[in-house]
């Protein structure tokens, strides 16, 4: 589980206030690993109001099941999350691992079980004993804190190399609101879902349906446009919630304009929270952003996008620093969406490198290879048949991505 | 380009014995390798039919689009190949090169442009030197031989680490005939179509339209069931070329009951083109069968099974000799296909490890662990809502994979 931090970290984790109607606390549970804090607990104010988006996966995990039940509610008073163990394809034995954790919870925070959302991540397959996590909930209800937003980063970690988190404030109606996300993930990530497990807080208030716009509209741009490894996770969960304590005017609609600034704001956590999970890619050494325009649709141009960022043979190239876009234009011909192969334009880091379909005339590769050598690397292709863009996030497929998921079970 | 043997290949390669009608030559023409043999060169006699199939990309290369166009004609006189150059994305100045090269085959044999087909594989988007190629023809035209297969199938290799051949025979209506296959691929492997180059040659005498409903339905099961890495390359393509020097009774319909044994004998010499590609993986170790079960449809089984096959998780897993039936959960999941989780069954090597959406009750994975220590890895799953089923074959993913794909263009 000890690999490298990832060299796409950022220098440090941001310091995330206190939001009012939200306290947190973390502990060693012992779920799987040992010696180290694998259960967060968020309790949330009465009047909590939750939106959430999940994985898409067919076979979707225990928690991701149960909050999809609870989601309609629209209602939320507390946040378990452990890791270690995923709870998924655990069968009845796993949605009763759920209800006992969501019980043990209820009953410490004087809530509804529906109430309490559930999210776990780890290993698939193995039975979750949720006795190890009820065992901890007296010590862990009994010191919840406004200010562990670091620590409970830490402890929804799997083969993360370093916690994320973001914050940002925005204005709703003369009301400053906060928005803290925490958010976990590194392998397994590919849309739709895109994430692992994401957690957004907020003092705003807003109605749960007000809310699920927002998120959902949001995600797509964000969560649903990286990928890491194209492997969609059982358990993919984000979860928004609004305690409403900052007391801002009240809000009724996802269109109503006193919601630009906090809209702009949760887009911006969102699209950071994306970002983070990929910068620590497992393996990651270089963070790829692929620019598509030109395409038939949005959802069109998305696809190409996404076909070139789970190519091997793009990330293995990246990887080496090889400005080898011969394999861009084979992914986008893979990706089965509408391209005119005889108007496909390509540059990296800036750099032409081709045009109507073929190489640019007088190609000099020195300017892209130097670009290949960076951390950051930029691609821009054109398909030639529209006018719709996408942007898609992904990281480099290294010599690390295979020891960590060599080794990651045993 | 130097790799280790795939420890999955054949002993040797098999004795392919002469086809009645075909001639074969091969010479270092130095189209982008120095020092090694490029080129190879087939004769067709007079009356020679053909069939093709070629990649479904949708940024197919000259040589594909030169072929297609020829195809319909359903007759052939030579077969030329290159390796180092694909002659892909490369604008008018690729459709030239192939119009060149056909064109000097054609002067030297004898035959119409239209009849010789061309195939290139190598690096994507730079210009193919056909002067090159031209150069060399009147040697290589001069010295064709019947018994040239173990050399014309390496001539065509990138970063295959053996040559591929197989060969078979069959009875038409009281006449035998041969089947002979040289094939190369190795990375850029998926469906569909999943070979990079493959090519037949047999003394049967079929109508093009009959050889053609054989193949297609052939590459159906072999070609189009296999994937190294999910990229599906600009280039691939399998030609089935009958010279009809074998006498057989005139055949004129695929449904032909004295076919049974032809058809045979074709797909299995398919079937084992494709293996061969596998076991040639780009640093491949193990092979991988998944049979998948108990779907609602063929197409869906096929499709559940190349999300398993193309999981970079289930791949690293199973280079690191682990278990890990977990991720295989996760890929049957994101393959989007109907599957019902609750009664989902997964074996390993024989042995049962999920059933009923769970891990079997008593699992002992001792036997499971000394499978996935084995080179032949096979993985069962039922997804339990249908009776249609499919069976694919990929590799492992290992360190070699990037280290060729990291080094192979420069």
């Amino acid at each position: 589980m000890a690999h490298k931090v990832s060299p796409l970290a950022p220098e440090r984790f941001p310091d995330l206030p206190p939001i009012a109607g939200v306290r947190l606390g973390t502990i060693a549970a012992g779920v799987r690993y040992a010696g180290r804090v694998d259960v967060m607990l968020a309790e949330l104010a009465a009047g909590t109001t939750v939106a959430g988006v999940f994985t898409r996966s067919k076979t979707a995990s225990a928690p991701v099941d149960w909050c999809r039940r609870s989601l309609p509610g629209g209602s939320a008073r507390a946040l378990i999350v452990n890791a270690g163990n995923a709870n998924a394809f655990t069968g009845t034995a796993g949605l009763q691992a759920v209800e006992i954790t969501a019980e043990g919870v209820a009953g410490r925070l004087g809530c509804r079980a529906d109430e309490v959302f559930v999210a776990s991540t780890g290993v698939i397959g193995e039975p979750l004993p949720a006795e190890r996590i009820t065992a901890v909930l007296d010590t862990l209800s009994a010191d919840l804190q406004p200010d562990r937003w670091a620590e409970a980063a830490r402890a929804i970690m799997t083969t993360d190399t370093y916690p994320k988190g973001v914050t940002a404030t925005a204005d709703i109606g003369g009301t400053t609101v906060t928005i803290n996300g925490i958010i976990k993930g590194s392998g397994m990530i590919a849309p739709d879902m895109a994430t692992m497990l994401g957690f957004v807080f907020t003092d705003a208030a807003l109605p749960a349906d007000v809310m699920q716009a927002l998120l959902s509209r949001g995600s797509d741009r964000s969560f649903n446009c990286i990928t890491v490894d194209s492997d969609t996770s059982t358990s993919d969960t984000v979860l928004l919630f609004a305690t409403g304590k900052a007391g801002n005017p009240a809000i009724e609609t996802a269109g109503d304009r006193r919601l630009a600034g906090f809209r702009r704001a949760l887009d911006g956590v969102l699209m950071e929270m994306a970002h983070l999970v990929v910068k620590d890619g497992e393996g990651a050494e270089k963070l790829v952003e692929i620019r598509v325009g030109g395409a038939a649709t949005a959802k069109a141009a998305r696809r190409i996008g996404l076909a070139i960022a789970n190519s091997p043979l793009v990330k293995t190239a990246i990887a080496a620093g090889d400005a080898n876009w011969g394999r861009i234009v084979m992914a986008v011909g893979k990706s089965g969406e509408k391209a005119d192969r005889d108007r496909l334009a390509i540059a990296m880091g800036g750099v032409a490198v081709a045009r109507d379909g073929q190489r640019v005339d007088g190609y000099d590769e020195a300017p892209v290879a130097a670009h290949m050598a960076g951390r950051k690397i930029e691609i821009d292709v054109d398909v030639g048949v529209g006018k719709a863009s996408a942007t898609v996030w992904t990281c480099d497929l290294t010599h690390a991505y295979i020891d960590i998921n060599g080794s990651y079970r045993s």
